[in-house]
Parts: structure tokens; C-alpha cells; sequence
């Protein structure tokens, strides 16, 4: 939910001429998206999205975002196509921001997630892993699993105040994830981040995949982990066995899994479950009080980093 | 900026059942209005936007400011209208919330104010009076003269924290406002928050006039005070006469003002300028220390009403 940039008539009209997209008719923030400044664009030409990219985004990280989209694109995943401006580019500058103009989408995420999602979910995720081969950028995780410990040690000293021995709980799970962290296995573009709002259906099918300002180089599979954990529990601490079935079936249907990726999945689950317990463990700690905006409860992926130690192989994920 | 409600794809799906408006093909939060949940809706017939009345709202008004919208789109207005359901009502419930469909507007509300939006704007706040003649209903301001006093004294206590002397200063100002407030201007149904938020142009026309949720019966001159205020100050201490006159004129070439409403131009706009200034006094006083949103500084309006009460008569504002 996020408008952080306010964009003068002026501004907006200068930045429009060095695009080639009709003319202005309409102009509205976007109440969705935590990271960035985004708003509805309509021109005679159609719907778009304009981006500003506020300052959590690094400036150098977008060509690679871009770039993403746009080969996704060309092969075929419905995300966003980056427009070109005149000049070719497609980012440019607007209010002191770094901006994108990108295609508008049809469809609605789902608030509910239904088992009917989850299948069509996975076969989506698969298609943007094959669709990202041959793309020649790369991008490091900045979330991946070498950040996690620096991030556990900013939230150490005040980690019990959430619940008591959290610390060295994690300080624990941890260690044993790093430990078991797979070395070999297929890398490729993931989205790192394929929650059900960046997920758009309509009438059953999904219409767009978007938000890749997490997307990074990195194991293939955990991506899918990401999704099982975002995707398939309920009440944050059972995992809907048929739901991530149908997520795994629905993956394998378009790529299909080496042994190796479907050993890992349990580790890859705990390394996605702590991944977003410790994000938001920061941002629970480090929220001003009666800030408006109420930070995710961490404890949500507490729970399923608790099952998923609690699992001992691939099977309890229906495979 | 704002939604507050989450409608699930359930819900939608039932809801726009009711209505007649083609199939559903996309559904964003808008990041604008501070008072409910606005939501983009795309169909296969077009734009429309869905309102979910939040608690600030009084559900007994809303069928005073639906009718009205329906009253001043029907004579000319180009204002929102209400769409109605397949049962011939405009006023549903969805997720536990009163919720309307409205069309959309096109146009762009002016982030910068100039020169060249002021005689539209006063034009079309003109028409806004005259369409309103003959709507049956009526709605007392909630925010007017008689709630001043009570809002004050809520802020009293702590007033002065904001600016030595404050609430002295208000109290002063208030009882001479009340003392000098016309009693016998026309009455007729008022926007009573016409911001340039709420006005959208599209090459150099006005194309739309949005959030009808503070309006209300009263003086409608009081109307163009509003506007005044909030579309005619630099630095919110100077007025920019070319600017204020430019609202009279349009106004005026609409709707031919009286040697009274003229004469209480300087009380009227001390008014408004004092009800603002008590809104977000209030909302400043209470508001909690780190909240995202930030409050708006309630000194903007306290240098207006400086202004406005240095003032001797109709001339300052360009009469």
C-alpha cells in the first residue's frame, strides 16, 4: 500500500513526451506494493503502470528487474513488459526517482487462497524458470541464505521480547540450515518472492506474475519452497497437504524435479520459512509504535519453520 | 491513501453478481482518499470504482450523498455516478461495509496549482450549486459553525504545544467568527471539500469532481471560501489574488453573486480556514508519534486565517 512520491502535473507530463503511448487521460496511486512508489496510468493508448522505485530498490539492481521482465516476457510468462521510451530506454527519471513504465494486467490476486489456485501456481513458476534461461544477467540474492545471519544478529538482542528463547531457537534452526544447504542444484532467474498478491488470475487462469524486485539468480527450487510456505498453510502452522501437491504436480507438469531438488525440499522450506520469519522479526522489532502501517507478525513463519523441522523428507509435502 | 477493507474473490464475485455491469477483468486498491476503501474495478464494460464506507462515515448520509451524486450528474455535473444494481438500489453491503459502484472519471488532479485552473474551478463550483437546486434532500454540515467550539475545546489543553498562545489566539478568533457569521445567505447543497484532489482536468478542462463525502446543505458561499483557502495561497500565508479573482470570475460567469454573499467573502473564508484549522489540529494532537501518515501541519491554516483576518472587506480577494 504505497504512494511515497507525489508526481507534479508537470513532471508527469515531461516524462510522458519521451514516450510514445498516447495521450494522458487518467492518473491514480496504487494502494498495492510495499517497495515502491506505483500508479495507474491510462492513456488513449491503454493501461499502464508507472513505477518509481523509492530507496529500498538499489538504483543498479534495475536493468537486471527490467531486463528480467522482458525476456520473461519474450518467452512467453505474463508479467509486466517494461515500455520503451523514444530513446529506447526503458528507465528513466521522474520526481528525482528512477522510473518504469510497465503493461498494465488484467486479473485479481486472490485474498482466499482455493486449492483451484495451486496447481495452475506451480505450472506458472516452472514457466518462468524455463522462460529465464538464456537470460544473460545475473542478480545475488540479497536475501538468500549468507544474509541471514547478519539479519538474526540485528534482531538478537531484542528477539525474546517476541517470544521467549526465540533467539536461540533460531540461532539454532539456523546453524542447521547452513549446514544442510544444498551446493549442486539447478540455478536459474527466480522470482524469490511469489506471494499470492504478485499473483493475478481471471476466470481461473493466471493472467500475470508481478513484482520481480526480489527476482535474483539462485536455486531454482527454492523458489518453489517459497511458494509452498506462501501458498499452502493454514492457520500458519498445518501444512495443506493437497494444496502443495497440486502446487508440486503442477510444477512438474511444465519442469520436471531431479531427485536432488526433491531431496532438498525440506531445507529449502526452513531456508524460505526463516527467510521471511527473519525479515519480518526486523520489522516487527524496529516499527515505530502506533505506526499506521502494522508490520507482519513474525511468529507466522515461526510456525512453519516449526513443521518443517518437523518433517523428514520430501514426502510430507505429497511427493 | 488508503484501503482499509480487504474483499476477498468470493465476495466480489457475489457482489458484482447483483449488478449489471459485465464480467470482472481487474481489481487494484487505490492509494487515494483518506476516508474509505477505494478500489479500481475493471470490467468488460469499462472502468467503475468501488467505495467501501469506513466508520468515519455516517451510514445514514449515504443515501444524501449518493442521491446527490445522481441529482448533479443528471443536471450536467460531471461528477461520479452512482451505479445502480440490478434491484434498482445503489447501496450494497460487502465485507461487513457499505459499499457503492460508481463510474469512473478520467483526468488528473493538479499536484501544482495555477493560474489557469482557477476560473475552470470556480465555474464548475458554480454549476455544483446550480445542479444541486431541486434535490429534495438535505444534510446538516457536520463540520459547521456550531461544531467548532466543540472541536476546539477538545484541542485546547494541548494547543499551545504546537505554538505558544495558540489556543488563546483560537478561542479569540472563534467567538468573533461566530459573532459575525451571516445568517441569511443562500443555502443550497455544497461540496464543503472541494481540494484540488478532488478535481480532476484533462487538457485544461475540468473533467471531473469527486469525494461528494463532506457534503452537505449549507451557505454556498461558504463553498467558494473553501476554495479559496485551499486553491488560492502561496506558502499558505499570501493569497495570490490573480488566482482568487479567477475563482470569482468563474464563479460568477455561472452564478452572479449578492452584495451579501460578497460582503461576507472575508468571514466566510475565516470560517473555513478555522474549520480546517480544527480538523487537523485535532488530528495532530492525535496522532501517534511515528505513524507512517503523517498529519498535515494545522499552522498552514492558522497563517491563512491570520490572513484572512487582516482583511477588511470583498477587495482583498479580487472583487
Amino acid at each position: 500500500m504505497a504512494v511515497y512520491t507525489e508526481v507534479t502535473d508537470e513532471a508527469l507530463a515531461e516524462f510522458l513526451s519521451l514516450y510514445d503511448i498516447g495521450t494522458l487521460t487518467a492518473f491514480r496511486g496504487i494502494a498495492e506494493g510495499v517497495e515502491n512508489s506505483n500508479y495507474a496510468l491510462k492513456t488513449s493508448e491503454g493501461d499502464f503502470i508507472l513505477t518509481l522505485y523509492e530507496k529500498r530498490v538499489n538504483k543498479e539492481d534495475l536493468p537486471y528487474f527490467l531486463g528480467l521482465m522482458e525476456h520473461l516476457r519474450a518467452h512467453g510468462l505474463p508479467c509486466p513488459l517494461p515500455v520503451r521510451a523514444k530513446d529506447g530506454r526503458n528507465l528513466k527519471e521522474l520526481a528525482g526517482k528512477m522510473a518504469a513504465i510497465t503493461t498494465f494486467l488484467p486479473g485479481v490476486w486472490p485474498r482466499h487462497i482455493k486449492l483451484a489456485h495451486c496447481e495452475p501456481l506451480g505450472a506458472a513458476l516452472a514457466k518462468l524458470h524455463l522462460a529465464g534461461e538464456g537470460f544473460a544477467m545475473t542478480r545475488r540474492n540479497g536475501l538468500g541464505p549468507d544474509s541471514w545471519s547478519p539479519l538474526l544478529a540485528k534482531s538478537l538482542p531484542h528477539a525474546d521480547s517476541v517470544l521467549g528463547g526465540l533467539g536461540a531457537e533460531l540461532q539454532a534452526w539456523l546453524a542447521q540450515i547452513e549446514a544442510d544447504w544444498p551446493k549442486d542444484l539447478p540455478v536459474g532467474q527466480i522470482h524469490a518472492d511469489l506471494f499470492p498478491d504478485n499473483v493475478f488470475f481471471l476466470e481461473g487462469q493466471i493472467s500475470g506474475l508481478i513484482d520481480f524486485y526480489f527476482a535474483c539468480t539462485d536455486i531454482l527450487a527454492y523458489d518453489i519452497a517459497v511458494c509452498l510456505n506462501a501458498w499452502c498453510f493454514e492457520n500458519h502452522a498445518e501444512l495443506n497437504v493437497t494444496r502443495s501437491r497440486a502446487v508440486l504436480r503442477g510444477y512438474q507438469s511444465v519442469r520436471k524435479l531431479s531427485d536432488s531438488e526433491i531431496n532438498a525440499l525440506p531445507v529449502l522450506a526452513r531456508g524460505a520459512a526463516i527467510r521471511f520469519l527473519l525479515t519480518r522479526l526486523y520489522d516487527w522489532l524496529n516499527t515505530p509504535e502506533g505506526a499506521l502501517v502494522t508490520p507482519k507478525d513474525p511468529l507466522d513463519y515461526y510456525r512453519r519453520l516449526r513443521f518443517h523441522f518437523a518433517v523428514s523428507g520430501a514426502g510430507a509435502y505429497g511427493l
